[in-house]
């Protein structure tokens, strides 16, 4: 391998160089679904050969998974639990960052949410894994640390009901805030009757 | 292209063929993700020749999406909007088909959606075409003709966490009938501040 005479390499650590290549493929997946990432420009991108790529990721697999783990760990980080605040404030605090960062990046969220539905199991098991921990924290939230498994389910739902108004809302027909407010508010009509049980 | 002598060739007219050839499709979707199903095995288990089958089917994505799409058909048949009853009957007989269907056929289900979210853009609209009409029976059984863009968003939210619990509903968690009930109730509740603005 030589180097690039017009574009010299520059010489990463082995850290910055995987983040840096796992960078480029969430910027690609906004203009492109994942599956049709192409290895080849990824690298051109950072400058380097195809084949330094696949000594950082062995398989074209293994660099899918990074990117779509790295989506999911961007996503889990702008949607924290705080530590304090009563439960309507904590729960809030969940749906804000997970809405507000769907609709600042819908392209690039519903890329990854097909992605992840390609049938990729490990690809499946990242957003499995996203929505347990959202379901977790939401629970959390509401002081459920031992929940039942019904109410479990319907914070799932309930979930599934928060990606979908993220995704289809249009600035026109209400405001992030407003959103937040109606699935925050629909969240404990919705428990409410399980409450009672 | 001579018959098979061992397994003779039976005529069928182009629909019944069509038919036969998307109902083997619909069957081998419960045991793998649209996108392994094997055109030769498809034609294999018709008893035709795999160009007999590009006859019907000019590529195998048009195969594929007449499969998704007779599978939707099939759904829409079970989540029917009766015609008479009053707002929430009629509710709960969709919701019940729907979740009733789902539940009885769950890998089968689980698959096309990933196939749906697989990123082919026909499928896609299969879905979605499907999701829409959910919606607007919904929204017709509520008395909603001209629904505000807000209580059409907070369906096709509610519509999400009908799809998701039904999914992800152990029998031994809640009854088919125990969920239904929490989510045509779940709706009514979501909608109160909606009515009230």
């Amino acid at each position: 391998m030589t180097a690039d005479p017009v574009r010299p390499r520059v010489r990463l650590s082995a850290e910055d160089r995987r983040g840096q290549l796992i960078g480029i493929g969430l910027r690609l997946l906004v203009v492109r679904p994942i599956h049709e990432l192409s290895i080849d420009e990824v690298a051109a991108e950072a400058g380097i050969s195809r084949g330094l790529l696949f000594h950082y990721f062995p398989t074209k697999r293994d660099y899918y998974v990074a990117v779509v783990r790295a989506a999911g760990q961007r996503l889990l980080k702008h949607a924290r639990l705080p530590d304090e605040g009563g439960p309507e404030r904590r729960v809030r605090a969940v749906v804000e960052g997970f809405v507000g960062f769907v609709r600042r990046r819908r392209a690039n969220y519903v890329a990854l949410v097909r992605a992840g539905a390609g049938g990729d199991d490990l690809v499946l098991e990242v957003f499995e894994n996203i929505r347990a921990t959202l379901a977790d924290r939401v629970l959390e939230a509401l002081g459920e640390s031992d929940p039942d498994p019904m109410v479990r389910l319907a914070v799932r739902g309930w979930l599934a009901m928060v990606e979908e108004t993220a995704i289809e809302a249009r600035d026109e027909v209400v405001s992030t805030d407003g959103l937040v407010d109606f699935l925050v508010d629909g969240l404990g009509r919705l428990l409410a009757p399980l409450a009672r049980r």
